[in-house]
């Protein structure tokens, strides 16, 4: 078992950051030739999940984010609060923290148009996030 | 790689129950010192994610949730059985039953604000809910 | 560690694809005992998760998954590369493409009622999925 940490910094509510060069490194690093990487976000405004990396499909998900969890919605959270994020923590836990990902020796084994993200979905973005990558296998 | 199961309680529909503790201690009996633990809810109208454990946020989500698969639409579930938890199953699948957390000698790696959490989705809750716990690692 | 890939074929967008056969004709080949079987499916338009496979379900889920993403809305995807499926795109990403079982020497570790199922989410289906079987455990 191989562990480390990857680091992503956001600049807005509704980035969807591209990670799958990052987690590929990480598989690389560990020596596993043929396994599972498990990707977990220590943090409960955002999420991970894998889409095409195209910027209509990635508007077309936030769009489809804010149907379930609207900008203008009254969120208990935030009355209690004040600090704005109810939606995002709505969102992050509908999506998920975790990820569990196949590779061989060829690298991650994901569909051509499939890549790894994180979606940050706090309105107080531009920070790091954090992901834990834990790599097992032969 | 150990094995055990979790069991606990709802007592009605939209029950969000925090289980961190219950999976710390089925880490720490493991004598795993880190690694993952997989939980995996063994029903159909119940489902795990990981949430602020803040009463402001878990009502946002069972709202969002409703969202989704609101209390009065007609569902062909309920028309076909009767059970009335044509919502519980939708909501149940969307979540996802299954959750991937890795932890160290520290114990879970979670966020500050991220607790691991059961959702009871069913309209006939107060029931036992089982959750099969898998630590795996070093 | 054992990996095979289970190939299905879908007919129709919408399809929900019952695998839980598939799955633990792969955990009996494996010859594994004991552990964890992770499933993912290579592609952007499907994905995995467990449910009732009972007609009624099946439909109140296809029915959520259009109040996320509506047939009828408009999708920057779609405007711009005219391929229709911008609503499939969003519905995998929310659901997933990634689940990991338990399973004994008594098969996968299931509730009753609850099936492995691959959603079909693409407009243009009629095609063969693959999905990456990874089996470990002891």
């Amino acid at each position: 078992m191989y562990r480390t940490s990857l680091k992503v910094t956001s600049e807005r509510e509704g980035d969807i950051i591209n990670i799958s060069r990052e987690v590929s490194t990480a598989i690389r690093k560990s020596g596993v030739k043929s396994g599972l990487v498990h990707l977990f976000v220590q943090h409960s405004t955002a999420a991970l999940t894998t889409i095409e990396y195209e910027p209509g499909v990635l508007s077309d998900l936030r769009r489809a984010l804010s149907v379930i969890a609207p900008d203008d919605a009254d969120y208990a959270h935030n009355a209690r609060w004040g600090d704005g994020n109810g939606r995002s923590h709505v969102k992050a836990s509908i999506i998920g923290p975790s990820l569990t990902l196949p590779f061989s020796e060829d690298g991650l084994m994901c569909g051509t148009w499939q890549q790894v993200v994180l979606l940050e979905l706090d309105v107080n973005a531009g920070r790091e996030r954090t992901i834990i990558c834990t790599v097992s296998g032969e």
